[in-house]
């Protein structure tokens, strides 16, 4: 058995494969190819520098449509004192482009002389005269390309290293190559594993997780240049990995061994490497991504100019840790094999909405979503859980908290590194508040028109905390003033006295009681959320239907106290109906749309209002001008009347404005 | 004959064009089609937006390997008093991943469980006991995944119009997709045309153009998800051009028509697509691409789906014309048929080390080098020939002047449209002075250390002025002080006064007399330059070799206005040797390597120091570390001493310290 390094922090674990990498002759790149230099050469990364072996132009050629000539002939030549030419011995009609005769210095464009015949008659076709006639002198090398204008042959046309673009392949043709050397593509196979998947694709049944870390890291690998190969998922079953990664290091220059979910999983992964070579580490300090596996095994067949060890890499199960493991280990590593510098992002400073924590000892990789709301980048993180994918989706970057750090507060600055263009970054709507189920469709219609909508759900209440912090464009508000029966405009006064915000009504929208399909447990009417054998499930303090609900109850006196599930806070309607139809609970209030996406049944309460709440100065620029439009296009009206319980008769009338 | 629009601006030309496309319903989705969800999807464009239809989880999930329970069976528990859980009836044990018992709402970890069998005694297999001890109450849903908490069935995944990134094939194949509907790829027919045009890997004669062209823009329409379509090279003949172009309608969404070099190669294009169908543009007043023809034409076989009428673009010859037409025309009809928004490039602002002149009336694309000097991003154009493709692949971006302006004042700040990453310039070591052969072996060794040299050419005086406006990080210079026989420093204190600069020896260098092969005219001297049958090539005023020239020519008491081609000024050694190697000039002094890189003859006159003057202030940070330790490289050593006429021994000896 071989002693490995266990939860070391990031940087050692990098030391440690590195080390073993240059060991085996495999911190260089791999090999290099010949290829066709066609389009297909584009991306690729050359293994030599170009250096040219023609010139271009490699003669000296017509710049112009005209008569090539001596300068010398020229000379004097004036409006007053014309001078003629004789076409052969002293002019010669050349195209751009064509090579000057030996005997000539300079091109004299058509437009600029008379073409005559013999007898100094003005011909018509001036391309065929006996002689010509000029009214100015010329210079040498007037209106000619000279050799070696654009490259002298020797000259360094591109480094080694270098990624080919478009432009790149034209003056490496011009340059006089037919063919480029290129490093090699690395060819890395990707094994899942884990008796819990199931092929995307599949009916999934109640345990069946779909596979698709195999998807995303092959799409990384070819992104980065590499050859991904994807192969069959593999059962928890110690020889059949074993012997699929046996095969696979035949292959392959790189293994990414990718276990199941189950914490046990990984543990096949780690004996598996240990039996076939050298486990080198297992576990990382990284979060999300601790279980990370690094290794080399032996070849036992070795390719001609193949090394006789295979790097692997064991890739933790949740699709969140297994992107980032390729981020952190693989795209280096091919980066490093095809020659090139290993990709950077770019990066943006911001200021943090909220606060992380983070556990002391491993870095931290907090996804966030960024936005310039007025003049500053607000940087706000995203689920942690590393089994939310969509959190990546949703990313436009990471923040890393060192390991040095054990959280980061609200307002501090932090670096981000970018998934976008930052030039993406001001086109971003950021709206905070309260859920909406319209908020997809305007993300839909928005992406048309060059913005992009980023919305967290915080609740109405917490969407004007947000505003008054400048954390976000918009708040989606639907509070109830109990005692006038309001919308909204005393809930602004209290959080955000002296902000002048513009209101819009967006929706009116139905709020009932979600419950199971076909109403098993008969629940009616809000006081039959106290009953013994009702569950409810509840949105977070501050939300407008958590406000509406206590009214309710209030209303009705019932004594939150007695209900079961009062204190089971989910954060959007959706969750609230995934809850019920997931049966941790038997009813929620929430809308009408809710309870149809996921099949749930509706008992209508009470018609509610959600308004826009937009601070006066984000209305100066042109970024809200598209979210103003769709309120009066026809296609997106439609698409939220089309969902059960909303209607759009006020949407776009103006509450206070500004 | 149709009446088309000549020379016109160009927001007026890209009107003209999309109304043409949208009258022929072309200015949308060409096609939608479903294609696998598997790692060729990325870079894919999504043609309708991916609502989920599995929540994911689709069930609620052990997030730990542990002990499933109901998290009202385990209240009360604390270290001093434990609660004791039944295998089955209260507990059961489950792995990360697998679903939850339908009884259960939580999970205690197995780590804090302690494993019993049914006399209380605590058993070896912590999996498979007969009852549990916990000294922690748990709270529902803990160390659960629940359903939904990464994707709600009916949530929006990704709105249509996205291009997809690896993650998002994750969270699609997670949304219950296997496979998705994406825009069709474009299909670009591109035909080179001109008779003087020759295939990439044509052993060239004089007068032959290598054809790179349709290389440049293939490669530029598959990197913008199109496909591309490379066809032969036709001869300048109208009705050969005709029917290349009418079948290429019958298969493409689009041709591009590239026009050989030859002034009249356009109207060729020009006829072809009157005789087809409406030619819509001829010429627009752009810089460079001037001869840009937009046009429609007739499909004649028309397949199932595709429209009556296909977009053609005659594309200029000159390749940077080419490339640009590209970017500025097909680029945005691609995205448009994609459904995606047209790429823009990242800005930066900068200022101009140098004046533009522009014409009046065209839009003018300047390409530029981008460096930070200092604080400050430096802005250097460089050189705006249409022919010289080296000019794309050394920018970094691209300054546009309106029409409405004839030119730029050095100092101007500017908007430069990046061809790179932004993080790249800050890497960027900006040279300047004279030319050195070593340049190029600079840039290569420095590709592989993650920085960038740009480099220009305004010789050794031009260098130390470029200094003083804090235009580059260093300059080369090799300015000999006639009176002292010292370099460089009188220099120095003349045009650098009171700033602190270090100047380290780069190489010496043998400066001679470069000759044609052979020696016909018998150069032997500097005397010899002022013959009457010999013409000689200059270097600009400011050049350390002029100044070398000027100091030997006074020495010998030679005037320079009886030497023919005194007035002839080139930038670099290597231009000074190809105007002789092609016949321009009979000799010019230069250094050794230039003469042995065109295969000229040399004949020594002189050994000179070529040092680097560099500000103290850049050598604060990193940036130049790089550089210095080139010096001390063996294999660059060797590389340098490899080119004739180089010296290595000072290299790094530092002739004035800061």
């Amino acid at each position: 058995m071989s002693v490995y390094l266990h939860d070391i922090p990031l940087p050692e674990a990098r030391r440690v494969f590195e080390k073993a990498l240059s060991d085996a002759g495999l911190l260089q790149v791999l090999e290099k190819e010949t290829v066709p230099l066609d389009e297909t050469a584009a991306g690729r990364v050359l293994a030599e520098p170009v250096w040219a072996k023609l010139s271009s132009p490699n003669y000296h050629a017509a710049a112009m449509d005209g008569f090539a000539t001596r300068a010398e002939d020229t000379a004097g030549a004036d409006p007053t004192h014309p001078v003629i030419l004789k076409i052969n011995s002293q002019a010669q009609y050349i195209d751009t482009g064509d090579p000057l005769p030996l005997w000539a210095n300079c091109v004299i464009p058509i437009e600029e002389v008379e073409a005559r015949d013999e007898q100094g008659r003005i011909v018509s076709d001036a391309h065929h005269p006996q002689e010509i006639l000029i009214r100015a002198g010329s210079t040498p090398w007037k209106h000619v390309r000279t050799m070696g204008e654009d490259i002298v042959a020797t000259q360094l046309i591109l480094p080694s290293g270098h990624r080919l673009r478009p432009y790149d392949l034209g003056a490496i043709a011009a340059g006089g190559y037919a063919e480029i050397t290129v490093a090699r593509k690395p060819v890395v196979t990707i094994l899942p594993t884990g008796t819990e998947l199931v092929p995307v694709g599949t009916q999934v049944q109640r345990g069946d997780i779909i596979e698709f870390n195999s998807l995303m890291l092959a799409a990384q690998v070819n992104s980065w240049g590499g050859e991904a190969h994807r192969r069959g998922i593999l059962p928890d079953q110690l020889e059949t990995i074993r012997v699929a990664v046996e095969k696979a290091a035949e292959v392959s220059d790189l293994i990414l061994l990718n276990a199941g979910s189950s914490a046990g999983s990984e543990d096949f992964s780690a004996s598996v490497v240990e039996s076939l070579g050298n486990l080198l580490v297992h576990g990382i300090a990284v979060r999300p991504g601790h279980p990370v596996i690094l290794g080399m095994i032996r070849r036992e067949k070795t390719k001609n100019g193949q090394a006789e060890q295979v790097p692997i890499i064991g890739v933790p199960g949740y699709p969140v840790s297994a992107a980032l493991t390729g981020e952190i280990f693989v795209e280096p590593l091919i980066a490093c094999w095809l020659g090139r510098a290993p990709l950077e992002p770019e990066q943006v400073k911001g200021t943090l909405t909220r606060k992380i924590t983070s556990p002391p000892g491993d870095d931290d990789y907090v996804r966030v979503v960024v936005g310039k709301v007025g003049d500053h980048l607000k940087v706000a993180p995203i689920t942690r859980g590393a089994g939310v994918i969509t959190s990546l989706v949703r990313a436009d970057g990471i923040v890393v908290i060192p390991r040095s750090v054990q959280g980061l507060e609200a307002g501090t600055e932090v670096s981000v590194r970018l998934y976008r263009a930052q030039r993406e970054l001001s086109k971003t709507i950021f709206a905070i508040g309260s859920h909406d189920m319209t908020l997809d469709l305007v993300s839909q219609f928005l992406a048309s028109k060059d913005r992009r909508l980023v919305s967290a759900n915080v609740g109405s209440q917490g969407g004007l905390v947000a505003l008054k912090r400048g954390e976000a464009h918009l708040a989606g508000s639907h509070l109830l003033d109990a005692e006038t029966g309001e919308y909204n405009l005393s809930y602004i006064r209290q959080y955000l006295p002296g902000m002048p915000v513009k209101v819009v009504t967006w929706v009116e929208r139905e709020q009932g009681l979600l419950v199971k399909k076909g109403n098993p447990k008969a629940v009616r009417s809000i006081e039959d959320m106290a009953r013994e054998d009702v569950r409810i499930v509840n949105r977070q303090r501050g939300a407008g239907t958590r406000v509406l609900l206590d009214y309710l109850l209030k209303n009705r006196g019932v004594q939150p106290e007695k209900i079961r599930g009062y204190e089971l806070e989910e954060f959007t309607h959706l969750s609230v109906a995934a809850a019920i139809a997931s049966d941790r609970a038997d009813c929620g209030l929430g809308i009408a749309a809710a309870a149809r996406a996921l099949d749930l049944d509706f008992i209508p309460i009470f018609m509610e209002r959600y308004d826009f709440v937009i601070p006066c100065r984000y209305l100066d620029g042109d970024l809200l001008d598209p979210l103003f439009d769709l309120m009066n296009e026809v296609a997106f009206q439609q698409a939220v009347s089309a969902l059960p319980g909303y209607n759009i008769r006020n949407m776009g009338k103006i509450v206070q404005d500004c």
